[in-house]
């Protein structure tokens, strides 16, 4: 047995690595008593101590065995094993995240504009939210989320959305999807077939699967809009829909088809799933008034985010439970709390002061500009090549050209550094569409950004050349 | 119709909101024209803009359509609405996280030491994360977690705990029941039955349970440890363990019973569990290796935590996966990331600028004093009346004592202002004990309220007065 003193590696350490791996390889036998204390001080110069820590790491893991005052034998395994590779193995790391970053413009719907982000009150409301040290910040936190937080949300909901609700029918997550899953826990496995908008949001259908629902699909389109008939013929008792700003289309659900989505819920003692995703961005007028608002009879499950309106890295979304549902939650449904307290504490703080309201209408603002631009850049490049779908609002609208491949234009926008998506996607049974729209998200574009790309686009696609 | 002109609220809305009542109510009927806007101008003597606004928005939720050039009229609804309560219900707010701090010392599981956390050097690389404003730290980041973040992990685990693993095989999570339901998706619904330490993680147990798992029990205890043999007799495929100090019994597995372990996983095509949820506090000694170290064949997932080891509320915890399944995951197995970008990036500052290591280092001296005091103070104060059961390590230890029932204990414990809890719910099928063990969580307590608390409790207990 070799040992380095000049290792860095403690001598004890050594001399446990070195017996382990001895008897692990079946170098050292079973029933194999080992070097005393004594012996192995003086043979390996080394402190009495310094062996017998070594002797009780390989006692405590099991490789030997103490005989009361006669030393250590080592046990009875019953087969060697063969080691891992003891050098570090040079793994092959994935591009993703760490590539230079390329100039691409990119209408990923998703993004927001960060430049505009309100970082110092942000930076100075997490600061504070970790001053306090307060338990239920600095811990895992309450189950159903901060509670001051769900206050706060509970008071915004009543003035913007018109939503009347106690701070115990409010459940954060990390997330719309997470929100889902949290939802289902509810239902499943008694209620499995959910109606689903198709088009409609991928991640909630991504979830539902996974989650083994049976989903009918629900045929949204513009001239038609939400078809009741079908919800009817469905025979669901879930159903997930996007009324204030349909995802992808982009349309308002008129009165008269909320109102007959209420009562089938109630006719049929079915709940409604309502994802206001991005009321927050309307352009004109006042945001659309939410479901949840008309929602007499309990029937309703809204679902809000902060990912839109603030920031994605937060990862704060939240349910609002009907009463009778929020009841049932406050036994053992949920599982801990997801949504890091600290950032729910400096959410709350954000909210409190006000920060959050002037952040949105700055916001709102912006975005109304950014919109602006894109329209009127489509029309002044593309002209009526090309029609525009969605009301003005929210951060994204879709394209549909006519007699154009959707794939072959997106590939050609890549030819000058330009990602745009199909809309595909978001048809999950793809039985309707000859061609699906493009969707521009603009959020996280800047306005020059946002003209150019339109601008290179025209010219790749209709060869339409617009000096600036 | 009244309008307030000294109202807060905009005119516009007051207006809309007037005509979006009498419609929903059923006051104004189907197929009415609605007043020109120009009628209504000189009515309520407000601006051709406002009655617009008022209007638009009207049309935009479709309580209203619009005829070319001849004016609005009122839609069919089917049913008028009753509508909610306009006024602010005051609800009844439960007192969870509102009441008084009572000076309550509390052994409860879970609790860390707070007063002693780096704030400063945490709230610097929070704010250091969010000055990057990176694209990959505010928005909603990889799906797998921040890969610099999974970098360092991979390089803690190879010095810490002998784990050989790349980046690629690193999942974030936010908590290790997240992180067992994002291992399920991997098996359900074909691997159905787990075997699960008996008494075991109650977290872990009830995730299991609500994913619809079939749970074969494997009954551990101190004088035979983990019963293999029962393992074989299970017949599962997926086995949950706490091999470097099981919870809550506080043992270690020797190698002779992880040698097995893994034959059984090798043998039956079988994948194991290895949570590691605090090995980074031993107290003597180095820290037990993990059995993920072992694994040559690539069978084991392990969990880790910075739950215990750094901050609950940080919400980030992880998964390692074996190569083969970590393949399976690049496909489009995992939602959006439940960890919070921004965390991530900070805890990453921390793990690559030294901190986490120091803090470790100090950490584990601390609780080591702490568990001292209590060990002192259980043997001074309660003497041969009680057993402590749990090896040199972590944040807890259980207590036996014989001929009481626990219950009685805890109870008797509340009337000094001193929780204690029973080991009760971890022995999640109930035939085997007569008394449960007291589980005594020490984390969150200061060495003056240990000792102070055993001395409350031998004096309630068992009637023993010694004055300090």
């Amino acid at each position: 047995m070799f040992i380095q003193k000049e290792s860095k590696k403690p001598l004890y350490m050594q001399i446990y690595e070195y017996f382990r791996k001895e008897i692990l390889t079946g170098n050292i036998k079973e029933g194999t008593k080992l070097p005393s204390i004594r012996q192995l001080t003086d043979t390996l110069k080394v402190s009495k101590n310094t062996i017998n820590e070594a002797y009780q790491q390989l006692l405590a893991e099991g490789y030997i065995e103490s005989k009361q005052k006669k030393g250590f034998w080592t046990v009875k395994l019953e087969n060697s094993l063969d080691l891992p590779k003891s050098s570090w193995k040079q793994m092959s790391y994935p591009l993703s995240g760490q590539k230079a970053e390329e100039k691409i413009i990119d209408f990923q719907y998703g993004d927001i504009n960060l430049s505009h982000f309100p970082i110092k009150a942000w930076k100075k409301n997490v600061i504070e939210a970790m001053d306090s040290m307060q338990k239920e910040v600095m811990l895992y936190g309450d189950k159903m989320g901060y509670f001051p937080l769900r206050e706060e949300i509970s008071r915004y909901l009543y003035y913007a959305r018109g939503i009347l609700c106690s701070p115990n029918q409010i459940v954060i997550t990390a997330g719309t999807q997470y929100a889902v899953k949290q939802i289902l826990t509810l239902f499943l496995p008694y209620t499995t077939h959910v109606a689903m908008e198709n088009p409609g949001y991928d991640g909630v259908e991504k979830v539902l699967r996974k989650k083994g629902c049976v989903l009918k699909d629900i045929n949204v389109c513009l001239s038609k809009g939400y078809p009741i008939e079908d919800l009817k013929d469905s025979h669901c008792h879930l159903a997930y829909v996007t009324p204030s700003h349909q995802f992808p289309l982009g349309s308002i659900m008129p009165i008269a088809k909320r109102i007959q989505l209420l009562q089938w819920a109630n006719e049929n003692n079915a709940y409604i799933m309502e994802d206001d995703y991005d009321s927050e961005f309307r352009y004109e007028g006042s945001p659309i008034q939410s479901l949840k608002g008309l929602d007499t009879n309990d029937r309703v499950i809204y679902l809000g985010t902060f990912s839109k309106s603030f920031l994605p890295a937060a990862r704060v979304s939240y349910i609002v439970l009907p009463e009778k549902l929020a009841e049932s939650v406050h036994t053992d449904l949920f599982e801990t709390q997801a949504a890091s307290p600290i950032i729910q504490k400096a959410l709350y703080l954000f909210m409190q002061k006000g920060e959050f309201d002037r952040h949105l209408r700055k916001m709102r603002k912006i975005y109304q500009e950014k919109r602006t631009i894109l329209v009127q850049s489509i029309k002044r490049y593309m002209g009526n090549r090309v029609e525009m779908i969605g009301e003005n609002a929210g951060l994204h609208l879709l394209l549909v050209i006519k007699g154009e491949d959707t794939e072959t234009l997106c590939e050609k926008a890549k030819i000058c550094k330009i990602n745009v998506y199909s809309a595909e996607k978001y048809y999950w049974t793809k039985n309707r569409e000859a061609s699906y729209p493009i969707m521009l998200g603009f959020g996280g574009l800047s306005k020059k950004e946002i003209e150019e790309g339109i601008r290179l686009m025209a010219n790749v696609w209709f060869d339409i050349r617009i000096n600036e």
